[in-house]
């Protein structure tokens, strides 16, 4: 069983090898992190060299939720983090993992749900994949050695967890009834669609960052439910009118 | 060559697996840490697997300072920190990782020399050892859980240390490039006004809130400049769409 204790949880994209997975499970674990979600690891799932290397964690695997794509594991997500090595053209708000963890324990203790994207071992994160988060986590590695594995990274997100869930707690926000990830999902591909037909993505060339930019954009906005219904019915109205003709 | 910046030494005491003992030096290297002392390794030194587990960060096995004793290996160390996880009944200061390492940047700044102690993996540092100890650094990890390899014990120390020596500027948040005021400004109105002709303020007696609303979202999101463009060019394709007729 999860402890109790609100927490973030642990999303591995496209993990590669199971001693990595395991390895991962087990930092974890030493910070009192329990719930890991996997998507689309590459060698399928369960994995026994993941088991093998977790001991003491095996749990945390047994448990893991098996998504098949991203939006699946952060459907259910208010605030999404991405953490990556590399500076990326993305314009989002970039945290250390103190910061990134202070903010995480007060969505939390607020009552959002969060969620912390770790890439694949070789390449990280696609820019796809970032385009859903919120923020970025970026850990100020030494520029001329910036190999952190992937278990050392959610070592270092489990340890600033553990650190700042137990920081004096700072006085609770109201955050008036915050979007789901499934909903800002939900949001984002209607307007692709119609924006699609309606020729927006052009030219060719540049269809793909355009389409990048606008992801970027809907998940980088504190958006309430509200927000939400409201940006739906912008784009419903166009259309009507435009179905209505000049 | 040993980079110039003053740091702690890192001492590994009787280490047993080579690999750790590489992948001990990638997580000093990873934070800029790169003098290292091997105290008695049990199998010998140099050690092929060390250097295989080392990558990119084999020159601080080639540089490291081979040592028979404790006593040899902080010699020259003024204050030397011992990292335990389990509780020791010896009457010493333990800090967690961030008070230590902030004592350590304190202590080089003002010119002396410190050293950091780590067991061996199974039993960790024996009484004795410690006994050599000026203070203990205890991680704070998962009492139902405490198992952190040597490695990882390495790097929470390294992160600690990176932190703590550039303690002053907190790294800058980037977002880049905001919107200005009358920027968003013009944003609100473009969509106010287009709206208005496409209907979607109905019924005229919520149009007054729906207006409200829409304002208070584009003023309430972190917006760049390029979102701004973004926005208008979404809307501006919407009516050409309309005028080109379905």
């Amino acid at each position: 069983m999860p402890s109790e204790e609100p927490q973030p949880a642990i999303v591995l994209v496209r993990p590669q090898m199971g001693e990595n997975i395991g390895a991962a499970a087990r930092a974890m674990w030493n910070f009192g992190l329990d719930r890991m979600r996997i998507v689309a690891p590459r060698d399928g799932w369960p994995n026994p060299k993941a088991d093998a290397m977790a001991s003491g964690a095996g749990r945390l695997l047994d448990e893991a939720q098996l998504c098949a794509d991203l939006p699946e594991a952060i459907g259910d997500s208010a605030f999404v983090f991405a953490t990556t090595a590399r500076q990326r053209d993305l314009t989002k708000p970039v945290f250390d993992p103190e910061e990134a963890m202070r903010l995480a324990a007060d969505k939390i203790a607020s009552g959002e749900k969060v969620a912390i994207l770790f890439g694949p071992e070789r390449a990280g994160l696609e820019n796809e994949d970032i385009a859903r988060a919120n923020a970025i986590i970026s850990v100020p590695v030494n520029p001329a050695f910036p190999s952190l594995n992937l278990a050392q990274c959610v070592l270092l997100a489990g340890y600033e967890w553990q650190r700042q869930r137990t920081a004096a707690p700072t006085p609770a926000r109201t955050v008036p009834d915050v979007a789901t990830g499934a909903e800002v999902e939900a949001l984002a591909r209607h307007y692709e669609e119609r924006l699609e037909e309606a020729g927006f993505f052009f030219p060719d060339s540049k269809a793909e960052s355009m389409k990048v930019h606008l992801r970027n954009l809907w998940s980088r906005m504190p958006m309430t439910r509200a927000d939400v219904r409201m940006l739906h019915g912008i784009l419903r109205q166009m259309v009507r009118w435009k179905e209505r003709g000049g």
